[in-house]
Parts: structure tokens; sequence; C-alpha cells
């Protein structure tokens, strides 16, 4: 008799948008009459920019005629779009990174996923505290977070790194000593960054301890000060001890056109063995390669007409995080990010719950959030909104909370 | 200090395809003169149908204005796409599969590469051999398949089951139980089927023994005959034992396009335990949906016209492979498939082994195939070739066999 994978048993509840979208629903369903304003899923509002709808056009009419048709990718995506992520990306921030060290995928939440896959099952995984759900739950599924206290909401084989308003929302280095330590600036939950050199300690860190940084840089575009890094390679010793994620789901509004990559340099080698050679091995076996139209479009992103026209509609959210961020601040709110990320994080007030708050937010001024509890224990007492709606309605949405 | 996935390296050499790319890579470079013809992968040639052109262009038309812009998709697809085939592929064939129990993916490689993630580590796996490498690769990576005989090239915890002229290339019922049966009709790579009747008797053991059959079906649109089954779920009981893969790379040309789906009955329950809701975990938390361009596409395979122009596409695949055949066997060759598939499965001739028929074949004929030992140890003194060239390429390669 088959058994099943009993560490999917230990996940509590469902994926956490998963259980908004349904909360919503059922709100909606029960008033009908009510215009929710969404600003819980970092889902992207704003239309496609005409250069990349253009390639998509382009590439759609080459698929239409059998001389330019393309059947399968290369295992590695085209190297039209790595070639422009090493020159954009890369080698214009002074980062050494070659075309064939990136892997094109389906979306920086598959490889983040993934990833974990390429690594043995005992390694200890380090995350920030609030985070990004997938890099905890990829790694329950696999058996390496031990069990889940349901009261505290710890699992006993993670090392939680808290990241709150005493810390500024930096971690600071664990007191146990981790293997894979997931990084994500900015930050998604918290909207806050890092400066180049707080993430030069981490680098030099994982270095001398031999732990592999896996560095989610899905909101790179949003940065508009200085000194925060775009990429971790712009850290001396990154290539031999972390791993990047791109995504084009932010920079470029992708999320339902889905593009992403990964990237891991040569010089990262275990026992004689890259980790770019085990990588390129589950591309390879496990994955097919992103659609060619889609990776078309992905090269779009980075010509002149591309940058400029995703220039504006990055800065259309940030005026959005700006409307929210002062918004909130004029109504007495405690609150973080929106400067270098489309992510707000405020404490809730009176001392609610998250999901109080989430309740309260979508019952009273019908607006949607995310709970910080939902990103982990030190997430507890935090709300998350995003910049990613219409103007119009982000400035609804803070005029309603004003209201309340 | 991290550790890496140790199963990783029990893996022999790489992925076949990538090293067949390699082989052929090596063999133009070093004769830039020689035309090569390439039956070796199973890529499509056809543009994309004309109705599916449209169904992209109109889709990319909405991704560029605001009010039809589409961000993530729903975790397990649209629900147009969904219903197109569980009316389409199910209900018109007398089996009853809801479209919530269709779970839309970026195709079958990937998802019968994932699929394994939701069963124990412990789980025996049984494949046929020859089989698509697929599925022995994805369960080595998790640990699932014992130790490698290099000489043998056998895995210690994999039962296989042999597909060889002396049985008609149909499995016998393993005489070790196994937990995960893979199978796939029409075959990948022999290019046989098996009848309804056969099917069931895999259906009623499953069942029995309390197995689970994951069944690919991505061949299912070049069946020519009346007794094979479409789906498994014309068997009885298959809603109880069977995961059915769906793809669009061989029915609709979308090998470019990346489109495919997974089906899991709720009716399939362990412990109390439904297989849809593991697999729904996963979709939400480690995937983030195919493109919605790509998911329209899909819906219009579905359309009159889009099953008028796909039929076409399909019989002109079809009449290669009958050349293939034909034309083989009048130079001698004995031969399976090319009759409810786009594969012909050909003896080696003077027992030649796979891999020097393969080099034989590229230089003395320029003519690519697939060495049947690629796909198992049966396989060897084989050898694959597809119906998925031009019809020009496809006569010239068979001309030029012939004349060896």
């Amino acid at each position: 008799m088959y058994q099943i994978n009993e560490n999917y048993l230990k996940l509590p509840g469902s994926y956490l948008f998963s259980t908004i979208a349904k909360k919503v629903n059922e709100f909606q369903e029960k008033n009908q009459d009510k215009s929710i304003i969404r600003l819980g899923i970092g889902d992207v509002t704003q239309p496609l920019a005409p250069t990349i709808v253009k390639a998509l056009h382009k590439a759609v009419d080459e698929m239409a005629c059998e001389k330019t048709f393309h059947g399968y990718a290369p295992d590695l995506g085209y190297e039209f779009l790595r070639s422009a992520m090493a020159k954009n990306d890369y080698e214009k921030r002074g980062a050494k990174i070659s075309a064939d060290e990136i892997f094109i995928s389906d979306g920086a939440k598959s490889d983040s996923a993934n990833i974990q896959e390429i690594f043995g099952k005992d390694n200890k995984i380090a995350v920030c505290d609030p985070v990004y759900p997938v890099y905890v739950d990829s790694n329950v599924m696999a058996g390496r977070t031990g069990t889940y206290d349901r009261i505290t909401e710890i699992w006993s084989d993670v090392i939680y790194m808290p990241c709150v308003e005493e810390n500024n929302f930096i971690p600071e280095l664990p007191k146990k000593t981790p293997d894979l330590i997931y990084l994500c600036y900015p930050n998604n939950p918290t909207g806050t960054t890092i400066t180049k050199e707080q993430l030069q300690v981490w680098v030099d860190y994982a270095n001398q301890v031999g732990a592999i940084i896996i560095y989610d840089s899905a909101y790179e575009a949003y940065i508009t000060e200085e000194d925060v890094p775009h990429t971790i390679y712009e850290c001396d010793g990154a290539r031999t001890c972390a791993i990047e994620l791109r995504s084009f789901s932010k920079n470029a509004g992708f999320t339902g056109v889905r593009l992403g990559a990964t990237v891991i340099p040569k010089d990262i080698v275990c026992n004689g063995v890259t980790l770019h050679s085990l990588w390129a091995r589950r591309h390879g076996t496990k994955y097919n390669g992103a659609p060619y139209i889609v990776q078309r479009a992905g090269e779009a992103v980075y010509s002149e007409e591309g940058q400029r026209e995703l220039k504006q509609q990055i800065a259309y959210y940030m005026k959005n995080a700006h409307t929210i961020k002062t918004g909130l601040m004029e109504a007495g709110y405690r609150v973080v990010g929106g400067v270098n990320a489309p992510y707000i994080w405020l404490k809730t007030p009176n001392n609610m719950t998250s999901w109080e708050f989430f309740d309260y937010l979508l019952e009273k001024a019908n607006v949607v959030g995310t709970p910080g509890s939902g990103f982990g224990p030190s997430g507890e007492g935090y709300f998350r909104l995003t910049a990613f709606g219409s103007y119009e309605n982000t400035v609804s949405a803070i005029e309603r909370i004003k209201g309340l």
C-alpha cells in the first residue's frame, strides 16, 4: 500500500494567500454591495508596458510560421535573455555574473521553493521572521524543519531571525550556525532594506561558517536610495556563497506572465561538486523551460524603451507607497517600508492581533491587507499593505482607513 | 557547513537529451557542410495553428489594457480551461472528471517529475523498461531508487517491467508489489499502446494491491485505433487509483508554449487524506500558475476551429510516422509503433548497441535518433525515431537510411 509524504500533514492550514482569498470571497458573497479594495497579495494591476506587448505579439507571430517556430527551449533558457540579464543586472553594476550562470525559469516562487532540493535533508535553514512563507513551507514539505508548535507557531529545526521594531527590522547573525540562509532585500513583507555594508557582513559570515545565502532580489527595481545593493554580487565574496533569485513579476508586471531566474555562480563548490551542476541537472530533468514568447518579453524588459516605460510603472506604484505611508502616519500608525519597496508594514493599533486587524479592516473599511502573523511569529501584531493597487483605489483605501 | 543532496550524485551522466544535443553539436561543428536531420528528441516542428495564434494575440491585447489585465492566476488554473478539459477530454469520452480535479501546469514534464513529492520516501516505484527517463530520475533525486549498478544499469529499488519484442511491448504485472506504477500510453519511447481491456487489468490490480497509477497520456491525440483508451478514466475504478498527466505539447504543438495538466480524482484517499488536497497544497506553495495568455491558447485548442486545425497537424505527423515505418520495414528493419503514436521503435541491425547505432546513423546518414538504452536497460539494442520532423526531412532521412 502506497504512503503519502507525511511532511505535508505538518503544515498548519493552507497557504497564506489561499486563506486570504477564501476569507475575502466569503465576505464579498455575504456583502455583495460592498466594494472591496485589495492591497493584500502583492499582485500588480498596471497593464504590460507597450514595448513588452509589442515583443509578445512579434514572438507569437514567429510561432505562427514554420521557419521561425520555436519548440523546446534550451535547458538554461535562451541565450538572448541570459545575456541581457548578465549585462544589465550584473555587468552594469560591476558584478561578475556570466550568462551561463543564469537559469531562466517560470518565476521566483517556483525557484525559491525548488532550490532547497539540491541540498541535503539535514541542512538547517535560517529565515528572517517575518518571512515569505514559501521559503519555510517548501522546507517543511522536504522534511527539514522538525516539529511545529501550534501555540508558538515555531518549527523546532528552523533558525528564526526576528526582524522587529527593536532591531530596525535588520536581522542579527544567528547564534546557532545555519547551513542555508534565506534573505530577501528589499524585504517582503516588511518593505525595509539593507545597506551594502550590512549585506557584506552576511556574505562574510556565510563564507566563514560554510553556509549558502539564498538571496531573493525580487524587489530590487524599487530601490530609490543610494547605498542599497541591487544584487548580492555587489558584495565581495558573494560568488562563493550566494545564490540569487530574480523575478520579473514586480519590475515588469509579469505576475500573470511568469518569468524569473536563478543565478548560481560556478565558484560555489561542495566537495568538488558545483551547485551550478546540480541545479543544471534539476532544470534539465524536472523542468522544460519558460515559453519562448515569454522569454522574448523578458528580453524587451531590458530594451531602452522597455526600461523607460517600466521606470514610469514603478514610479506609479511608488507614488501609491508614498500615499499609503504618509496617510497611515497621519492617522497615527507606526509604519516602515515604502521607500525602497512596494510594501508598507504597520504596527496594528490597540494591541490587535494581525488577524483581528485583518477582519477589522475588511469589515469596517472593506480593505484587504495581509496579516503579519501569516509571515511568521514575529509578524504578529503587524500588517502588510501593498502599493500595487490603482492610484485611485489606493487613495480611497487610505481615506477609508483614516475614517475609521 | 551545508551539504548537497547526495542523491544527485547517484545519477549516471546527464539527462539523456542533453547528452544527445551535445553529441550532435560536436558533430555539426566538426562537419559544418553536413545537413543533419533531427528525428531524435520528440520536439514538434509545425507552427502553431491559426486559431491558437489568434487566441494568443487576443490574450496579449488583454494584458495591454488595465481593465482586462491578468495578474496571478488562480491556484488550480483558470476555470475556462479546466472546464474545457473536463468537457472535451473526459465528459465526451464518458469519463467522470470534474473541472476542479484538474490542475493546470507548465507541462507534463514538470508534473511527471514533481508528482512523486506528495508520496512517502519509502514507496516503491514500478516503471516500464524502456521508459521516459524523467519518471526514474526524479525518484532518484528524491532518494527512492536505491543504488545504481553501472554494469546492468539497474536501480536496486526500482521495479522494472520489461517491454520487449518477446511480450509485444506490453508489461506483465510485476512480481514484487509496487506502490507507484508509472504507465504511459500510447507509449514513449516504443510507440506501442494498450487496449482498454489490458489497461483495465492494471486498474484492477492497483486497486487490489493499494498502488497508485501515474498515467501519462501525452500522446492520446495520436490514437487511430478503436479499442485504445484516450484516458485511464475510461476504465472502471480508475477514480480511486489513477492520476493522469496531460500535455499540450504533442496534440497542439506546445513544446515551446508550455502547458499541461494533472488530474487527481478526489476519490483517491489515503488514511483520510485526499491526494487532491496534497497536490493542491504543493501547487499553491511551490508554483504560481501557467501564463494567462498560454491558458487562453489552451482553451483555443478545444474550439471547433482549433480541433479541425489540430487534426490536420496530427495527420501531417502521422503521415511521417507511416513514411518512417514503411520505409524502415522495406529496408529490412524490425519496427513497432507509428500507428497510435508519433514514435517508431526499431531493433538495431547486426547486434549493434543503441549508442553504436546512434553514432552510425549520425555519421553515415547525418540522421539523429534516440538510443533505446537511454530509456532503460531493456531498451538496449533498440532505437527511437520520431515523426515530428517536416515531411521533406522525414522522406530524406528515410532515403538516407535506406541507402546505407
